[in-house]
């Protein structure tokens, strides 16, 4: 259920069957019910009707006294029966007092599709505030409003307007899909229905004044016809509680494919460090779907891509394909687009060959990908025993099969392939540029997801293949706890001094040895070592260095006392209120990190590390994940640097103990969370075999609000 | 046509219409013709008369009287009459003679379906080869053997016996393919003829005893039936002749739409230095292709996509799209798909936006993109009005519409659409989610392209627009002088103390002043000026400082002399070849890159500029083009660095002068152009303002045979 920010990690969530309740309703009202089958509100009792809904429904219109045929009741209160359900499709005006009327009768469940509420002012806003008001108060569930609606394949339960059901009959399967956008539902719908492919069910969450999209993935996670879950997503009001359901799909082995908006819309954190910049909005929504193993796409095409491998089960457990293909050419393009996913296509041993040279006729050479000809194909026996030869090798995790028309033989080759299916052992999936709609389906209703052509089907094994990983590197379990924002102190930013000294309170990260050399000038005091750095200290100066605020390398006292004074005349001279002068021992080190802590007003703490110096700014290399990470997900946030090398001791040079200082970063985060602190960013954050030293340190205290 | 590579540039064309002969022949002989039209050899002929070919066919085979209700012919000498073209299906073993006959009786071009020459051993290549030999010899085409054959779409000439033709009508349209697999273009016929899209020439070149795709190309260019040419690529034997085809194509406004099979085949060049390794073969055929701005693309869909915008003539003519969607949400996810390609969605200016208040229904916010409602879209003239208002004030270089299903008022938006199109003067281009086939021809038929998603869409306007970049840029053209070979000297690698000797016959990079000390140890030789480097000089030792052959800085006489004595002791450790000790000033430089100049032994000399440091070997940052190259080609590729911005004073950092040092290493092209020099790699290529410095340079005269 949405709840506004400052109080989303209180809010009580709705019964957590209140979605099933609804997709499962065995009495449905529909307010405003109209005789036109072809209006809003008349569309949802002509659907079902047709569709052979099994439950009761009641048309409430006080106007007429029949709707389509059926008896109509003056309001919800005339119908005299149990309702599970009621469809509001009135004019938002009149909605309020139909829940309220419902909520006294007893109704748990409403779906609305009347529009007019936040999505077009103020009023609109008030009336929808009022809605989740009711909800909350009385525990009811309330979809919408300005939804599409809800339905369910498995009963003929359509809560919905959708013109994707006009013409188009409700195929069933195992794909659901939950979407926060009406129109690109419809579309899911619509070539989800056209492509046979069917689904479970649907579910557009309209406004979210009360469920919301993360109820609805926790009930898909729930729903036993469910295989596959498919999300749209614009915005994620509770992410904690859309992490559980991430979480509890991966768990339950059912895979979530996500569309989400606004890749491209540039961070909405005004940040005031590197690390607002670093991990914007996106970064965090793709941090938050990746951690569980929800695969990101791009479009509704890609989407269904992955389902047709997803629902078919046909994910490989590995990345050793065995190509067969009746083109050569096509061979050189698969191990083409096989390449930048690092899918591979092992040569067969040598047992293997000659097991395959036994089998196939002598013009085909024993190799991968397998350039077999259509003759082949079309032999049972053949195309079956090489299938076996291939799998029972255990040289390959998937077979992939590439073949073009044959459509005057297409009854003859589906019927190869899915006798051939009974025995083998792993995936079978079929590239078939030009396959009829019907060849498709007969492969599919067998397991065999069929693609239509080579790059897609490449990326959706490797995508899959690659959640599938994720998912099983799983680690950490969420708990509100590690989720906590910050207090409500008003954000401060501390000089460098303060936060060091703050820093100073934990054990992970070492610092420099360093003195204060107060504000008065032509004070003296002895540096800690030399080489030493000189800096100026004012929580008003972000950038030191840009202002000329450090001076390095000082190689004795006397370029200590000269660059303190220098600098003490330079925050006069900026005008700046002076905190004293740092001057600290140079630490000698090999690499160089950015690393930096935030507690994200609704995603909570965020930890990101980068590569420092001048090559990040050029070409920013950064990997941000959600809190709780353990040692381990670190080590992965480190070697997903795409200058993970370097600190692998890259061409000779010095080598980083991954573990050692994945360890001390976790205790850091474990600090982090401990403290009162909104922000916290160490750059550079200088690496040496095992250790780390926060050479700069930059910590915000209480509340970011952006 | 096809010669070896070492007579490649001295090679006859064929005569340049012989392709043309072929495709609008009036006369076919088909010899081998089966009474079977199910029969490879009996396709052709039942092709022909079911699709109206107009000329004379002449069936030929002996044991047959009557072949598919035609006469037939025992042998081509009895037909008596004129023949254009004889299409042989007979055997491989009769192919010869059969050729043999056709020349004497004057037939000026062959299509051989037969199979069984080189692609199946030593016999079959001896045999192509001949027939090689009686083309050339006698001026006459062959295309194949091996070959799938050709079709005209205009004539009805099916010179084929592929099975796309089965059952599909010939659609008549502006794109045209010509194919090294039979397969490949079989998938493509199939395709093309399916989606209603249509094609004015269909070649496939088979083994290329003769005809190749470089002819090809030619022809399609000047066939006035073709607007869009597609390619499929194996392999391409004439990259001289390929490349002025491409060329031609560019000139002529016909884009080129090519897959190049093979990218992920590591290098095929065993190479000798690091430029081969950055130079790999993919990497040239990527070169010569996106030079004259030929599109690449790696499957039959995106080749399909691509033709959609191009055959429309929808390319924008820039990067500023004016987006109008049913759905905020699609909105958002085509300005997500734009980013990555550099489109923008410019807001409308305050003119414009109170343009569109005016016409637009108040619930409609004027912006970029456009949330436009379904309503909005069925009204011919508010549609109409909104596109000529964005495009009228010339803030947007092309309309691109999002809609979704719309089945049952399908009809009704392509009429709005195609009237809008009337008045409308940039590319509109649409994307409709579950568009049918028959809206996607209406709308196609008025040169409105139709993609059913968003990420194809956006990638083809792109692609498009990048390759019309690329081509209106074109600047050198090629000649058979810049594309000489090495000489026939024998390969042979110099010290750097040599290759430097040469390369001061150059003036346009400069190289650090050096003396060669010579390999009695204890000879002292002033350093030409500190500090100094002192290297050790073998023809044998390619990786100096690996080997520990380098001591720098040398700040004085004595450091320099110890390093000498070093460094000889170092040289008899090692067991090499010792020319000397060569001891350089060392040169202070902002920047750091690798250039690689090679005569490649089938595409001719060839560019690389990289990157240099260790950034580089963790990340390679290159590019590499394809000479002739001018000063501005060369400023191309140094922008085409990702690290470009670090040459463009980064940060503050020193700025290169790009026109200044591209103009001294396109003077170095020349240079080694005018040289017997197989290689040459200067690394690192010091960089100052204006100045380049060779610091260390390795030559390898001759000719590389790799």
């Amino acid at each position: 259920m949405k709840t506004s920010a400052a109080t989303q990690h209180t809010a009580q969530n709705p019964d957590s069957t209140c979605l099933s309740t609804i997709l499962n309703a065995r009495s449905i009202a529909i307010v405003g019910a109209s005789d036109d089958p072809g209006k809003i509100a008349g569309r949802p009792l002509a659907y079902m009707l047709a569709r052979g809904y099994t439950g009761d429904i009641y048309p409430v219109n006080p106007a007429r006294q029949i709707v389509q045929g059926q008896t109509s009741y003056p309001s919800l209160s005339a119908i005299g029966r149990p309702i599970d359900l009621a469809i509001i499709g009135t004019a938002a005006e009149r909605v309020e007092t139909i829940v309220q009327e419902g909520i006294a009768l007893g109704v748990k469940a409403f779906v609305i599709f009347s529009s007019g509420f936040a999505e077009v002012g103020e009023q609109g806003r008030a009336m929808q505030d009022r809605l989740q008001q009711l909800a909350s108060t009385h525990g009811v569930a309330i979809i919408g409003p300005n939804s599409l609606g809800v339905v369910n394949s498995r009963n003929g339960l359509i809560a919905s307007f959708t013109t994707a059901l006009e013409n188009t009959p409700v195929v069933q399967g195992g794909f659901a899909f939950a979407s926060q956008s009406g129109a690109l539902g419809a579309y899911w719908l619509d070539i989800v229905l056209r492509s046979g492919l069917g689904f479970s069910q649907w579910i557009t969450t309209g406004n979210e004044c009360n469920v919301d999209i993360a109820d609805a993935l926790h009930h898909l996670v729930d729903d036993e016809h469910t295989r596959v879950i498919g999300l749209y997503i614009e915005d994620i009001r509770r992410p904690l509680e859309f992490r559980k359901a991430l979480q509890r799909a991966a768990t339950a082995g059912k895979p979530v494919i996500a569309i989400k908006s606004g890749r491209s819309v540039a961070g909405q954190l005004a940040a005031a460090s590197h690390t607002g910049a670093l991990a914007g909005n996106d970064t965090l929504y793709d941090a938050c779907l990746s951690q569980f193993g929800a695969i990101r796409v791009d479009s509704l095409t890609e989407m269904m891509d992955m389902a047709r491998l997803l629902t078919q089960g046909a994910t490989p457990a590995g990345r050793r394909l065995g190509v067969m293909s009746v083109s050569g050419g096509a061979g050189v393009l698969i191990a083409d687009a096989c390449e930048p996913f690092k899918l591979t296509l092992p040569a067969p041993s040598e047992p293997t060959k000659k097991a395959l040279r036994e089998i196939l006729p002598p013009f085909v050479h024993p190799a991968n990908p397998l350039d077999i000809t259509g003759n082949v194909l079309q032999d049972t026996s053949l195309i079956s025993r090489t299938m076996d030869t291939l799998t029972q090798a255990n040289e390959v995790d998937a077979i992939v099969l590439f073949i073009g028309m044959m459509h005057s033989i297409a009854d003859v080759f589906t019927d190869t392939l899915t006798k051939a299916k009974q025995s083998v052992q792993c995936p079978i999936i079929v590239i078939w540029v030009g396959a009829m709609e019907e060849s498709i389906q007969q492969l599919e209703a067998h397991d065999i997801p069929v693609f239509l052509d080579i790059p897609q089907a490449i990326q959706a094994i490797a995508r899959g293949i690659q959640a599938h990983e994720q998912r099983s590197r799983m680690a950490t379990q969420l708990s509100p706890n590690t989720y906590q924002l910050a207090g409500a102190l008003p954000a401060t930013t501390l000089s460098e001094w303060d936060s060091k000294q703050l820093l100073r309170t934990q054990k992970a990260i070492r610092l420099p040895a360093g003195t204060l050399i107060s504000e008065t000038p032509g004070t003296k005091t002895a540096a800690p070592g030399f080489p030493a750095v000189a800096k100026l200290q004012s929580a008003e100066l972000l950038h030191k260095s840009d202002a000329g605020g450090v001076i390095l390398p000082l190689h004795d006292q006397k370029a200590v006392d000269d660059a303190t004074q220098t600098l003490h005349h330079k925050g006069q001279a900026l005008g700046i209120a002076v905190q004293g002068v740092l001057v600290e021992a140079m630490i000698p080190f090999d690499h160089e990190l950015l690393l930096g802590l935030q507690r994200h007003p609704r995603f909570g703490p965020v930890l990101s590390l980068a590569r420092g110096g001048i090559e990040a700014e050029l070409d920013p290399d950064v990997v941000t994940r959600l809190l709780p990470l353990n040692e381990n997900d670190i080590v992965m946030m480190l070697e997903g640097l795409r200058s993970a090398a370097l600190l692998q001791g890259f061409r000779g040079g010095p080598r980083v103990d991954m573990q050692a200082i994945s360890q001390s970063i976790a205790r850091l985060c474990d600090w982090f969370l401990s403290q009162d602190l909104a922000e916290l960013e160490i750059n550079p954050l200088a690496v040496k075999g095992d250790q780390l030293w926060a050479l700069d340190a930059l910590i915000t205290t209480g509340t970011i609000q952006k």
